[in-house]
Formats: structure tokens, sequence, C-alpha cells
């Protein structure tokens, strides 16, 4: 889409060169034939960087868009990337991608739905009720129990094992307000990525990122009844019991554990071999690697101990 | 269904008219030709003004019944609800229904279960393993992605998007409990009503009325894995984030924001633009609008902090 | 298979009687032609009273083996067993087992999928996408709503009613970590068994047993969005609110009440007509039955308001 028909579409000013744009992507992972955006003060720093062709910018932000990227102005410029975001969003499923492909000894229930353009290894097992969007790829020996729903575009390594009706590649929940309190829906673009060796409970939610993706990396172990948010990481061999969550964008490096009903808050970094009590709710970024904690909010597990006994003395 | 043949049902003792009775409503909602009750002294003094042709009661209650209305005199009042609410509960599905009928341009997965009686709008997309209930309505440019289950008598609007293995209208959590410890369900005969530009995550759950509708109202965001119980009303632009629940009967105002994980009981109001903070526990109505809280037992956000760093001195 | 191959297959020494061995399970339940395991100091009291003809145990544990049961010596014995379950897991169909039988008067959507093996009873209503594995038996006047996943081998009785997109059996949360930290799975061989006139919401995860079987006794009623863990055994007539959760192996006695949120930790008995507040965490077990609780940690009722009181005292 020519960033003239952009600007066009988000009412916005603009002049520079009308070059030719695929996709909205951050200011840090935007290329050259991508458009951007600031809308929270927090990420201005990184415009000066940005590979962009363009920039989304409040007139307050307008000065510090670099020379070389086009500048277009909006009031609102997070609903402006809400509007666009629809035009970028690809069609749920699209006839003319090539026929499902299905690997050598793999077992697909006739009641499940392959999508065209979607990939299925070799020895898989795919039950009935499964679907598989469009230009989706299963990996080899992978194991799709009832009712599993693969989004589009989303990868599932090799040697995963999926329980009934968990859901990989659903949207992040993204939407811009305006000053009326209306909400308009950020169209979630990126995708979910299972490395080899996951395995995924029943009635687990994964979200797809809404630009780049929401990656499990080896040998995670994801309970039932977990919600993992857009643009997570979840580090190699991490473990989330039943009813944990990650808000969007939160990386966890490899071997934390989350208990049961535990919850990160989103944006934050947690150390390799940290361990979270159950409903432990983390709301800070963590440093320091192979630590345990419980509490809401978060503390050492013994000061969390120490607390609770302080409390029980209160009683008396 | 007569008036004695219902006393005869519950094996209450009946005298007056013998009217037909077409449903079971509450004493403040049933009309003409409904029969109400008394389970809950809570709600006696409502009974004054019922409608109800007849009313089921305890001998305690019956002297409260007005004249006009027929009292049902039977020990376990609520019992006898459950025992006849099956009586009153549609067929789950119904051959004799019309067709199901699907608008233009509509894209309806032939994996898809579209039941007798259900309307599909126009521009609809219903993907694979999508299930529709009888004299379900869906409205038109509407989303149902895979393994969505809406069931039967439920209405969704124009311009929603349901995400992969949610459930609208599954029964709410009644049934009657008798002196031995035995439950009875109380079948759950209405609906579950979501209006225009909805958008409800993955593996949500959202129960139908028992009478009457549990509702989301325009521009509602329910992110994954939330509850909501039935005869919830959803203010407009509300929003819930993953892994929050209402009890039944509770209302929020518009632009009501809950954070993950947090909860609020049964048969509370609150008022709109107020704002819960993760894992916030409500258990009252809140009047004042526009305000935050966190915890539980719930509190104005700033005290909660407050309270942090008081317990956070115990340690010391 | 021969305990010879099953010793090469671990890579243990073994020396005794090759005989024959169906399954591996607990030291407590194995019979004399089983292997069981020591991989937790907490059950060696048990083994000396073991019936299996074989144990996988550290060299540590090696002289604690009575004497008539093999000793296969290896260093992560957990880890063993995880290698060994995959070898007695049952395919997850098999085309060989008999087709289905469906009771009298039983409605099964064409759209469901009843697999080989399977036993439907009579006046069932079975809707569509529902999936019914394997040797799996459904009593009679039973409702599964669409998008319901039975696993095989699991047993659901008369008169249950299942919500839409709930999933009976799927594998319980077991993997053995070894020193560099990444996981094998336990296969879990066990299955779940509902009995007479449960009713479970919608969205619900039910975990299989690892060996033998998680059980949900007469009555018990489920909400919506539950997790109960394998092994778990429900008492009659208890009761889950929504988002409540069981880890694995905790039994509930009969008219238990947990409120919404609250959760049990695993291994823990929990009186008969115990009741758990909203949000309750339960970490130890509870002989007293009949008593209140709240909070986590958790406490009588009344303290936990006392608690909260003091607390808000706190703040003045």
């Amino acid at each position: 889409m020519k960033l003239s028909k952009i600007a066009s579409i988000i009412d916005a000013d603009f002049q520079g060169e009308d070059v030719e744009i695929i996709g909205i992507n951050t200011l840090k992972d935007a290329k050259e034939n991508e458009i951007s955006f600031v809308s929270n003060a927090k990420y201005i720093k990184e415009i000066k960087d940005t590979n962009a062709a363009a920039v989304i910018v409040s007139q307050n932000d307008v000065d510090e868009v670099p020379s070389g990227c086009s500048a277009l102005v909006c009031e609102n410029p997070y609903w402006s990337v809400a509007i666009l975001s629809k035009y970028f969003a690809p069609a749920i499923e699209d006839d003319t991608l090539p026929s499902p492909k299905i690997g050598t000894n793999s077992k697909v229930s006739p009641k499940a739905e392959i999508a065209n353009g979607a990939v299925v290894g070799a020895n898989c097992t795919v039950l009935a009720h499964v679907y598989v969007g469009a230009n989706a790829v299963i990996g080899d020996n992978t194991v799709l129990y009832p009712s599993v729903t693969v989004y589009r575009d989303c990868r599932v390594g090799n040697d995963c094992i999926i329980h009934a009706n968990s859901v990989i590649g659903s949207d992040g929940f993204g939407f811009a307000t305006n000053n009326l309190g209306e909400h308009k829906k950020i169209y979630q673009n990126g995708n979910v990525v299972l490395e080899n060796d996951v395995e995924i409970g029943s009635n687990v939610s994964i979200d797809r990122a809404v630009f780049g993706s929401t990656i499990l990396k080896k040998g995670v172990r994801i309970d039932n009844l977990v919600q993992i948010g857009h643009n997570c990481e979840v580090g190699e061999y991490s473990v989330m019991v039943s009813q944990s969550g990650l808000a969007g964008s939160t990386t966890l490096g490899r071997n934390v554990v989350m208990g049961g009903q535990a919850a990160a808050a989103g944006h934050l970094k947690i150390a390799a071999f940290s361990t979270f009590a159950a409903r432990s709710g983390i709301t800070s970024s963590i440093k320091e690697p192979g630590k345990t904690y419980a509490g809401f909010p978060l503390m050492d597990h013994r000061q969390w101990l120490k607390l609770q006994a302080k409390l029980a003395r209160l009683l008396k």
C-alpha cells in the first residue's frame, strides 16, 4: 500500500517520498518498507534509530522524526494504527493457497480441518475437530488432540503434544481507546512459534504477537488453563502450572517455574531458573537468576514466610 | 402447563384458579402467565408487587402472598423450582424448527454445525467446528473462530469477533440443595446477548441467564479464559483482562476495567469507569464512578500501596 | 514386556526372574505383574509391602528392596520411569477395536466422533464436535455439549451433563527432570471416572491419572474453567466454583465447597463438609469436618475477617 493511501486512510498530513509499505512494526524492528508509530512516550527514544519508511506521530513528537523518515501526523497515533492494522491483516482463510500438505505416516482425522497453505509433518496424529489454519506449519511426530485450534501462520515444532481444546494463536488483547472511551481493535498480524518438544495442556490460550512472534522455546511444559499473552517469550524447559498467566511482552528465561495461579504483568524480563510459588504476582523484572519468590506483592520466599508468621502473631 | 399439574409435580397444596403457566421467573419480572417463588428471605419484600399467577413458598411465607396470586406451599421452595425448571427447559435441538438461514456473503465452513432455527447474518465468517444452537442469532460481519459454541437462543450482534473454543450460553451454576446435601439442577432457561462490536478472547465462558439474559453491551472487550456468570450485565466498552471473573447477577457500568485474575462476587453493582488492578477481589457494590481499586479485601489503590509499604516495614 | 527388556530400555542392572510386566504402578498399588519405582524418599517406607515384581531404585535405596522383588538400579529412577511410561502407553486410537456402540434412543450428531471401542449408553444427547475416545464409556441419559472431549478409557456415569469445550482425561502434568534441567514426559496411563449425576461446566480440565483413576463422585457440581489435577478424588456432592483448582492427588470429602478461584496444593486430604471462601489457598490437609476457611495462607474464616480488620487499622 502506498504511503499516500495510508495517509489518506488515517486522515494524516504527509510529505515525502510515496513509497510502498508492506506492514506495520515497532520502531525497533521496522524495516525500510514498513511503517511505525509512537503511541507511548517511553519508546520515543527509539525513533532516532528506526529504519521505518514512515512514522505515525502526534504533533508533539513530529520534531523527533529523523530525516529520511516520513512523519504522518495525527491526534491519536494508536487509534490510527488500529485503523491501519485492519488493512494489513491477512485473510483468515485463503482459497488461492495451495492444498494442505500432510507428511508420511501422519494420521489426520477426516473430521479435522487443515486449511489451504498449511503443512503437517511426518508421523503426526491429528485428531477429530482439530483446526490448522492457513500457512500454519506442524512439525514431525506431533500430536494434536481433539478441538485444538492452531491459527493461521503459527508454527508448532517436532515432538510436540497439544491437549484438547487449546488455542495457539488467538489475537492478542490489543485495542486503542479514544477520548469517548470507545475501543478500536489492533489487528494482531504476528504469530506463535512453539519450538520442539513442547507440551501444552488442555484449554490453554496462547496469543499471537501483534508484530513478530510469541515464542515458546524447546522443552517448555504448560499445564491446563494457562494464559500466555501476545509477544511473550518462554525460555527453554520453563514450566507454567495450571491457571497461571503471563501478560503481554514478558520474557521468561530458561527453566523458570511459575506455580499454579501465579501471574506476571507485561513487559517484564524474568531471569533463568527463577521459581515462583503458587499465586505469586510478579510486577517487576528479575535480574538475578535462580531465586525463589512468593506473594503479591512479590518477595523472596523466605521473606514471605516470615511475613505470614508476623501476621499470624497480629492475631494473638 | 396447568397450575394444577405444577402443584402435582412438586407435591404442593394449591387452591385458586387453574391457569395456564408458560414459565418460571423472578418475583419482579414474572408476567401474569408465569410462576415465581420465594427461596431467600431477602426477596420476600418483592412479593407484594409481583404479577406472577402463582408463587411457590414455604409455610412461613404463605401469608405474604398477595390476593389474586395463588400460593403453592412446599417445604423447600428452591428444590421445587429445580424440579419444575426441567419441565420448562426447551429441547436442546428441535428438528421441527426451520432450516438455518445464512445471510448473503457469509462463509460457513461445511464442518460447522448451524442448528435448525438459527440465523447467521450477512458477511460473516464461521469457521470449522463452530456450533450455533437452535434459535440462536448471529448478526452481520461477525467472525466465529473454530470450536466456538453458541448455545440455543443466544444472540450475538454485528461486528463481533469470538475467538476459538469460547462458549456463549453454557448453563449458569444453579442448583438447589436438600438437607441430605444432595443437589438438584435449576435449568437455565434464559440466554446470553452480545451487543454489537463485542470481542471475546479464546476459552472464555459466558453463562446463560437462569431467567432473562446475561448481557454484554456494545464495544465490550473480553480477554482469554474469563468467566462471566449467569445474569451478569457488562456495560459498554468495559474491559475484562485474562483470567478475571464475575459471579452471577453482577452489573458493571460502562468502561469498567477488571485487571488480570480480578474477580467480583455476585449480585453487585459496579459504577461506571471503575478500574480494578490485577487480582482485585470485589465483594461490595461501588456507587462512586471513576475510582481505582486493588487488593482483596478491596481498597482504594493508593491505600493498597500504603498497606504494602506498612507490611514491608513489619519485616524489618 | 519382559523385565530383561525393561532393564535394557532404561539401561539398568538387573538380576532375578525374567517375568512378563504389564504396567507401571505405585509401590502401594502395583500387582505382581507390574513394576514400581522409588523416586521420592517419602515413599520408601512403602517398599517393604509392595507386591510389584520389580522396583526401579537408585543405588542408595537398593538395600530396601524386599526379597522376591527385583531391583532395577539406575541413577535417576523417575527419569527411567518416564522413558518406560511411553512403552506402556496405549495407542491414542486403535482401528482394531470394535465399532462404537450407541444405546437406544441416543442422539449422536454425525459431526461428533465416537472412536472404536467406545460405548455410549441409552437416551444420551451427543452434540456436534464431541469426541469420545477409544474404550471410553458414557452412561445413560447423559448430555455432552459441543466440543466436549472425553479421552480414551475414561468413564462418564448416568445422568451427567458436560458443558461445551470441557476436557475429560487430558494428561496429568507429569514429567521427570534431569540435572541439565531437561524434562521427559511421564505418560499418564490411568483414566478419569465421573460417577452418576455429575455436572461439569464449560472449559473445564480434568486430568487423567498417571496410574489408576481421577474420580468425581456422585452428584458433584463443577463450574466453568476449573482445573482438577491427576489422581484427585472429589467427594459426593462437592462443589467447585469457577476458576478454582486442585493440584494432583488431592482428595476432597463429601459436600466440600471450593469458592471461586480457590485452590488446593497436591497430595492433601480435605475433610467432608469443609467450605472454602473465594480465593482460599489450601496447603495442608484438613481433618476436622464442617468448618469454614478463607485466605492464603489459609485460616479459619473468622480469623481471616479479624486479620483484615487489624490490617485496616494499620492504615489509620
